[in-house]
C-alpha cells in the first residue's frame, strides 16, 4: 500500500507545492506565485488546479495521506496564518480549514521555516541531530528552532521569528512591520537590494558594475555577479549582510546553544561570499564557551525541497 | 524516612546554600561570599565547615540524597564551571568531582540561572508552566529558559547565557567578556552603577541627589533611593535600563514564545520603577502576534530561595 503525502510550502513571493512519497522522494512538484491573488480563496483555487492533476496520477484522493503546509506565521495549534507581513492577505487566515474544506483531505499548518527545519532533520544535514536552527535568507527571514529533537513552537505556536528580533537599534525600517533594525531588514534578499541602494546613494563617487543596472534590476543576485566580478561595493554588500547575520546568530547560539545552524535560501548561492563574514562575525560575538563549536553549514537539500518534505511530514 | 538534600547557589558576589527536606522547605540556611578565594579548595574548605554542622543537624551524611549546585557557566552535562566571567576562578574548575571528594555526597551542578528556573517551575510562580524563562538581575544577568517543561541546556550545556546577547552594537564595553553592548552591561546591578556614573559625568550641569554619594557608594540601591524620592537622574538611569532590559526580552520573546518572563534578582527590588518602562519596551518591540500575551511577573520566592530550591532538585 503506497500511500502518499502532499507537502507545500508557502514563501513570500512563491509557493512551491509537490507530491511525497512514503520513501520521502518528491515525485512531483511545480509552484505558484504567492502574492497574485487578493483573496485567500483564490490562490486556493489555483493550488488546487495544479495539485488536483497529480492527485488523480497517484490514484487519486484515497491515495493521500492529507496535505501538511508550511507558511509564514503559520501556527500548527490553530492551523492559522496570522498577520503575516509578507503575504497579501492580512489578518487572520484559516488555511488548514480553508484547505480542508476544499480539498476534502486533511490539512496541518504549521511555520514556513519550522516545516523546512523539520525537512532538515528528517532529510537533510541536521539528520541525527537534536539541536539546531535553520535560518532561511530568502524574500524575508524565516527560523525553524530544534531543541532535544522537537521543533520549537513555544507557548502559542509561534516561537522561531528570529528573522525579526532586533540587531540595529535603531536601524532600517522594515516597511513590512514598522520595526527598526531587525536582522529580516538586512539579511534578507530584499535587505541586500536596500544595503545596495544605501552603499551605491551614499558614495556617489565610488564606481561599481552595480551602477549598470536599473533600480529594478538591483537584486541580490546582480550584487552576487557583480561581486564575483571584484566589484568591491558588490563585496561590502556580502560583508556587511554576513556581519549583521552573523552577530544575529552568535546571540541565537547564546539561547539555545545548537549543534549547527543550517542557513537555507536564495541568499545561500552567494556561497562563500554570505559563509565567510558570517562565520567570522558569528565567532567574534560568542563568549568563549560556545566558540570554534557550532557548525555553520548550507542545506544540502534542493532549495524548496527541505519545506516540502517537512511540510508533508506533519501529516505522516 | 525523611530524607533531606542540600542546595547550593553560587552566585557572582554570594553564595548561598541550605539544607531542603522532601517537602521542598528549606529548612536552615547561610551564605559565603564568593569571591574572597583565589582557589576553590578554599572556597569549599569554608563552605564544608558552614554546612557540615547544619548536616550534622539533620542526622549527618547518612540523611542527605546529594548535592544540588547552580554556577554560573556551570555544565550539567560535565558538572564543570567553564570559564565565568563573574567569578575569580578561570578556566574549567570540576566543581562537582571537588565537591564530591570534599563532602563525600553525590554532587550536581548546573547554571546557576538553571537552578533558579528549576525552582521557580518548582515551587515559584511559573508552577505548571510549560514555557518561561527567568532573568536573574544581580551581579551579572542570568537566565533559565523552559521549553516544554524542560530546561534547555543545548548541545553542549551551555544554553540560556541571555545576558551576554549583544542589544546595543558597538555599545558598553563589558569588562568580564570584552564583549560592547551586551545585556549585561546594562541591566544589572554593575550596569546600573555605570548608567549612573555616565549620566552624571555627561551632564554636569544637572543637579541630582546622586551627587552626594561617593563614587563607590553609586550602586544600584542607592539609585533607588534617589529615584523614589522623585530625582530625575535616577528615575532616567531606570528608563533605560528597562528600555534596554525590555528591548532584549523582545527578541527573546520572539526566540522561544513563553507563556510568562520571570525577574529575578536585586535589580527587582525597584519594583514598578524597572517594571514599567521594561514592559513598555518589551511590548512595543514585538511583533504584533505577540503583543499583549507574554506575563511579565516577578519571582515570588524569597530571593535566594528559587536558586536553592532549584538547585537541591537535581538530585532529588
Amino acid at each position: 500500500m503506497n500511500k502518499y503525502t502532499i507537502g507545500i510550502d508557502v514563501g513570500g513571493t512563491t509557493t512551491k507545492f509537490g507530491v511525497v512519497n512514503a520513501a520521502g522522494e518528491i515525485i512531483e512538484q511545480d509552484r505558484i506565485p504567492s502574492n497574485q491573488h487578493e483573496n485567500v480563496e483564490d490562490f486556493i483555487d489555483l493550488l488546487h488546479s495544479k495539485l488536483a492533476p497529480m492527485i488523480d496520477r497517484v490514484g487519486g484522493h484515497e491515495n493521500i495521506i492529507g496535505i501538511g503546509m508550511g507558511a509564514p506565521n503559520g501556527n500548527i495549534y490553530t492551523g492559522t496564518i496570522e498577520y503575516a507581513p509578507n503575504l497579501k492577505w492580512k489578518g487572520i487566515i484559516p488555511m488548514a480549514e480553508l484547505m480542508t474544506q476544499k480539498f476534502n483531505l486533511p490539512t496541518k499548518l504549521t511555520n514556513d521555516a519550522n516545516a523546512a527545519a523539520m525537512g532538515e532533520m528528517m532529510y537533510g544535514c541536521a539528520k541525527g541531530m537534536k539541536h539546531f536552527i535553520t535560518i532561511t535568507l530568502g524574500t524575508g527571514v524565516g527560523s525553524g528552532i530544534v531543541i532535544d529533537g522537537k521543533i520549537v513552537v513555544g507557548h502559542d505556536g509561534f516561537a522561531g521569528e528570529l528573522g525579526h528580533t532586533v540587531i540595529r537599534y535603531g536601524g532600517r525600517l522594515h516597511k513590512g512591520t514598522g520595526m527598526r533594525g531587525s536582522l529580516e531588514s538586512y539579511a534578507s534578499a530584499t535587505g541586500v537590494r536596500e544595503t545596495a541602494i544605501e552603499l551605491l546613494t551614499q558614495h556617489p563617487e565610488k564606481e561599481s558594475l552595480l551602477r549598470n543596472y536599473s533600480i529594478n534590476d538591483l537584486t541580490s543576485e546582480t550584487v552576487y555577479h557583480c561581486a564575483i566580478q571584484g566589484d568591491a561595493i558588490a563585496n561590502e554588500i556580502f560583508e556587511f549582510t554576513g556581519m549583521i547575520l552573523g552577530e544575529s546568530l552568535a546571540n541565537f547560539i547564546m539561547f539555545s546553544s545548537p549543534e549547527a545552524i543550517v542557513l537555507f535560501g536564495g541568499l545561500t548561492k552567494a556561497g562563500n561570499l554570505l559563509m565567510n563574514p558570517t562565520r567570522k562575525h558569528m565567532e567574534e560575538n560568542l563568549l568563549p564557551i560556545f566558540r570554534n563549536k557550532v557548525k555553520l553549514i548550507f542545506s544540502e537539500l534542493k532549495e524548496s525541497d527541505a519545506a516540502i518534505l517537512g511540510a508533508s511530514a506533519l501529516v505522516m
